[in-house]
């Protein structure tokens, strides 16, 4: 119990996990040079005393210990905006922050109906707050036909279910599809992946159990190959995550790792209170990588003499517009919080989701100015090796010249930056991350048409066609 | 001196003023059909004690007497909301507001070239709020040939300009465009169109003078004829306001009205300052009419039982999406004000450029998914007359029914609301009107380009790119 | 029997057809100034010796008589290019060749279910062929509540229906909406709005009778008022058509005038024969107005001396690539006709579609490039009246001169096409009419998903994906 | 002399030239993994008697030979449709296709500058046709500083330049970017990158020269690993190629292999004649591409199910639009031809430039409907490997069923088609082809603006404007 230390959580992910990659069964994953990047990126979340984020990572928790500032339960603005800022730091952060924010928003709601469900909640947050560990959002069924309903697809478990109750806990079946860092975690939180109806209560189901846990299986998939040179790749040679193809194959839960077990009315509840931390999770995400935009779009005009061409400022007006747009959206969700009985806050619902719906719905277009700015050497620049090799380096280094201050390698980074971001594997994912990650732009629009203070908007539309009287504004 | 009453605004028009329209000159104003919609609107402006704004309009200033708040410099946030809210009230408040905010915004750095301006601008910014006055905007010069600057035009009076200097003032020659509400106010402010070179001395000018001074003429013009019913034009019927194309024929100013006379390089601050203001208040319509949007979209689709439909609620969370942007740009914008050093708070130049930039770019295709939604009807409904007339109008009742609990007249009210806004004469003018008041996109773009923090931006971009260490964020 | 003169047409007005604007019932509409400009523009078509298209508008009939040449059934690729280019000749034109062209070509599919519907089409279309008459297309029914077919409503006469049939014919209540030029036409080509159910055989009827037959009325509205000046309305004084609210009230039809009355599986035939035609009067209308758009905003550019600025000549690329996309689908159209098996030729259904959704669409956007080009002067532009008068008029000649070979009057004729075209209460409505006309998105896009070859696209889908053999292309 | 067989093709390339390629010099290309599959790719080309082609790529020569029919001039528009349909079956027949008919196009007017020029032209053309050779299109050059033109630059080598000249020929220096398949050729043809001034004679250059010619080096880049599994990589396992960075140090170039030396009023018609050919090429692959886009939606919707969805046919719709668009555009480009002054035909150039540019200025917001029907498992499904694994594959079989009568596999595959083609490596590189190939949005922008009979529409719109008579259509 306590935090652990970068080399204790790597050891702590080697407990009989069982894990496929690229059709090999992986029994220690910390020896597979596949998972050796993004096991490197997580171990860092560890390092408490790095000069980068280090001391302020560590918070004193209510019971006297220490825990990862990602568990503290944010009651003020500040709180709240200073754990958004820390969704950016790594992607387990963000993961986890997401898990556990989500469970402690929706605990209120969950007392109501079944408080057992409510103190599961409450222990599992401490019990992984105080022994420091990670979890995995696991959500998404594989939802086979889609016009069918869960329990009336070919196969009752293409969503995941109930098939056993007794009184040591459940057991259930299914898979979950699309979970980040599932092998690189400690804890898979399970939820419903939409609202379920009376006549579905085995599939409105939620708990957490261990990675190791007997029947559970994980098939990796990742855009990247294990290794990438951070001069060519400077971005996705840090940044792969696997995603996970979650299998549970009769797994036995506990009744005190259960959150749901048929209450159909809370199924969409804990799926939407998850949905707000992964929409902020990508709204953080969607502030940093436009900024990166405008500096990228910006460093390669200047770096050709183009940054007076009336054009090329037009396109970079443009992403600055929408770096903006969501940089003020996201503060605003954080300075108009919303707040749970107990007290927690918790970002603006519908804030984060007009501002991660403007995010995803213009990505690709977005990315075009950048494309545009880019030119065609943001896909022909010769390789790192090429420019080391003193042959073909030397032609590299004259004709990549353009003017006085401005250094060649300085110039290929940037170049490799913006095609490895938006023009080759890990770009490629980007734009589908952009548009899916957190439900994909109708979960979007979904949860705009229901919390929008619609009843306002007609009333001063009413108003305004005079059918009703103006009120002061 | 102090606050007038709406009989003593009228009254005070009839000062001899010159005011063209439709090839008529028109000697009073306040007897002629076209400006009785107008006037009724401005004169609103003056009912301290109406229940609909009224007490809230009058702030005690700091000589003790009373003044329109308008008038209030903002010291605080909270001010700074306050007026930003008002200005939403009508269209001269709006504009006396930019007016006389953008030149207390920008006293402190004209007291830095010359005092005595300061000065100037000090005693008219106190004339004006103490006689209870209103004023225009006055910039935009026709500017002949883009190719060529203001003295180099083959008419040299194609941008205003000073043709002689003496002891007790300047006479200026020159027009200016697109001047709204100019023959209803009682002061133009008259500022540069854009920055002015050293060789441009005589076009660096910046003065108000009364709308009855000697040699000013304006030549009126209006989407709106001079009576519109308002159950077929609710919004239009209200808010006509004429523009003005205002003729200064070698016009005398006194020194103690200049603010400005051959200073080239306070020129462009002057004209950024005021467009600040223009496109604050642009915001300000823009969150109106952006909710409006939803709220009427909502209601056509109600009323005619497609509010299940998918698409349709694509369309509204399109809606949506948009209005929350802009109204979460705006806020922003209030709460990270900026700040003069004699401590007038004004809003965030960036949020504001950046929020009218998305509204303006975006506007017309926004429109789209309300005309999409709307359907036919929007054009071809029925004239209230043929409501009235008992024919006609039991046909127009019969077939214009939905479902219970949707009233026919309100109904044809909200089409008329939506064709009246977005596909009439007020609407097409709208659609302009978005994009181009406060300057145009290019002006937005410039100001965005200026502002936004490139120096951070480049510097992650570097760090990403792995050529600068990366700092903490 | 035989054409038409101009005179002749208007006094074929004069036939007790009952017809209401404004809340007034209008006895004589040859006489009553509402109507006096689009009589103008309607009789203009029987003008067969103008020099404009006069020679090239008669035709030798197949009977040895002459037709106005919207009558000729295309039988080849020339004759449909004829027929295409002649419906940009007027308004009654193209509703006209609409009408007949889509009886015509869906009268091989009629035959097959009842032939002497068949003959009633054919029979009523060398009626009207032979005596010269013009007809509107009868289509939109009121609807009442989406969520309810037809026979559900609360008032079944919101769709257009069958109450009684008897010997001699049937009888039929209800109303159509958007009919444009209801009043000034002198048949109603009455058909179903979408298709039916087999419990909806009632309201599956198609007919057309004169417009003074008992029991019509017409309710008209327009976006224009009765005169308007030319010089600052050059589109709008000659473009205004009224658009008919056209009740049904218990009209008698007899069967030789009925082309379906239950045959509900003939309905979407017939709606989807119209929508054809009505299309492609749309797209021949879209070349029409992109094409304007180009020489607009080059020429508005131009006699600025911006014809040189890179941001302009970008809008105005785009304005061309509108332009050109929708001149190519067009002719495309025309080119890859199709057929029905008695030899008529008509234009290609998913052409037609993909070009009228690809302008519509597009249609807010593209006029954004327009308005960005344009800038205020659109709007603000004084009135010809003030350019006639010599104390306004000399001022107006000064100050928007620009350079020379610019002259004045031109150059306010060029902007008050723009506004007049795209911001005026014409403009408005042709947002509106761009997208609805002819259907709607919905109605093009359900057309491009049926008429697609799916089937094609798929396998070769499959054959890249590895799951099929890949095929010669 | 004649035809050539695949074994023959890759041995001529086994003459010396100089390639490098991560670092490496590569002596023998043939022997080399990384061109493994360019290469296989290449020698289908020479695959004479295959099913696939075959026969139909032979043709008989005016001389009496045999000759690939890239090498046909086409003289018809059936030629030409011909020609363009051959250019979508290889990468290697579309650049070759590209390089000579651009040639021979300009060849005319070449020959009234110079007509030995225009007779190297001729027999470069007949020695390639004859030796069954292989060309690549060699143009863009560094640039360096684009505010600089070539001759002020830093260096002035960074446009490719004649550095001597005698009476045997030329010597050039310089580099040139972006050079498909550079490696994979057997001539390299130089061209200007644009147009000349009368000061830039030494770069105002064109020629051929073999790859093996002494001081050209080729430095390659592709976006693909050596080796590709095809049923996680259904695209890009058989489509890359690899780009060069091509440096001519000292060059010589025999007289007779020189098309320009120095008359700079050619230099941009060599440029622009290429440009239409490339980007002829650009939309063939563009027909192509989004034709798969609507196959791959229209499936991926299928097999889940959602075809019913509403808004899943809008998207579906909105893809088909952009498809048939394009195959429009391509089509009127080749019916509508132009025509040299010795009878050589070549497709529309407005025409092309417009369709073209359509794409190019969508294809990322297209992407996003095809990226928002595919969901999540685009990106997370699992590897081939990991379905041929009897533990894992079991689940995954399980897990991706939908209903019956969708297979697994088939349904992988098309996930894999769709990653790959928009959301990988060859995805992401896809997104900048689309826009940079052939010259970026702004060259087409150019071409369009110079080739649009702006006349007639500025005539139109004056018509229309009342400023001059309206003509006839």
């Amino acid at each position: 119990m306590g935090l652990k230390t970068p080399a204790e959580y790597i050891e702590s992910l080697r407990d009989g996990r069982i894990t496929y990659w690229d059709g090999e069964r992986i029994d220690d994953i910390t020896k597979h040079p596949r998972f050796k990047v993004p096991i490197a990126m997580t171990a860092k979340d560890y390092e408490y005393d790095s000069p980068e984020y280090g001391e302020s990572r560590r918070y004193k928790t209510e019971d006297g210990g220490y825990g990862h500032r990602i568990f503290q339960v944010p009651r003020s603005e500040k709180d709240l905006a200073d754990r958004v800022e820390m969704m950016g730091h790594s992607a387990i952060s963000t993961l986890t922050t997401g898990v556990f924010m989500a469970l402690m928003s929706v605990k209120d709601q969950v007392a109501e109906v079944n408080p057992q469900y409510a103190e599961n909640i409450e222990r599992m947050y401490r019990y992984c707050r105080d022994h420091d560990l990670r979890a995995a959002e696991v959500i998404t069924d594989p939802k086979g036909d889609r016009k069918r309903r869960a329990h009336e697809q070919d196969d009752p478990d293409l969503y995941l279910r109930i098939v056993a109750r007794n009184k040591e806990g459940i057991v259930v079946r299914g898979a979950k599809l699309h979970i980040t860092a599932a092998s690189l975690v400690h804890e898979l939180v399970v939820m419903p992946t939409k609202g379920m109806r009376q006549d579905e209560t085995d599939y409105a189901v939620s708990f957490s159990i261990p990675v190791n846990t007997k029947g559970v299986k994980i098939i990796n998939r990742s855009f990247a190959p294990a290794e990438l040179n951070s001069f060519d790749y400077p971005a996705s040679s840090h940044h792969s995550m696997p995603e996970g193809f979650v299998v549970f194959d009769d797994v036995f839960v506990p009744w005190d790792r259960v959150f749901l077990a048929g209450e159909v009315q809370l199924a969409s509840r804990l799926a939407q209170s998850l949905g707000l931390w992964e929409r902020t999770g990508g709204v953080v995400e969607a502030a940093r990588i436009s900024e990166l935009f405008v500096g990228l779009a910006q460093l390669v005009t200047e770096m050709q003499g183009k940054d007076g061409d009336p054009v090329a400022q037009n396109s970079i007006a443009e992403l600055i517009t929408y770096a903006e747009m969501i940089r003020m959206g996201l503060e605003y969700a954080c300075t108009h919080y919303e707040k749970t009985p107990s007290g927690m806050v918790f970002p603006n619902t519908l804030a984060i989701n007009a501002a991660k719906y403007y995010y995803a719905a213009n990505f690709h277009q977005t990315v075009r100015y950048l494309h545009d700015l880019g030119g065609g050497l943001v896909l022909t620049l010769p390789l790192e090796a090429d420019l080391r090799n003193e042959e073909s380096g030397k032609y590299i280094r004259k004709y990549l010249h353009t003017k006085p201050g401005v250094d060649v390698e300085t110039r290929m980074r940037v170049y490799n930056m913006i095609r490895d971001l938006t023009a080759d594997a890990y770009g490629g994912w980007q734009f589908v991350v952009a548009l899916q990650a957190g439900g994909g732009l109708p979960a979007q629009r979904l949860m705009m048409n229901r919390t929008y203070n619609m009843k306002r908007a007609k009333e001063r539309a009413l108003a305004a066609a005079g059918a009703l009287p103006a009120k002061g504004h």
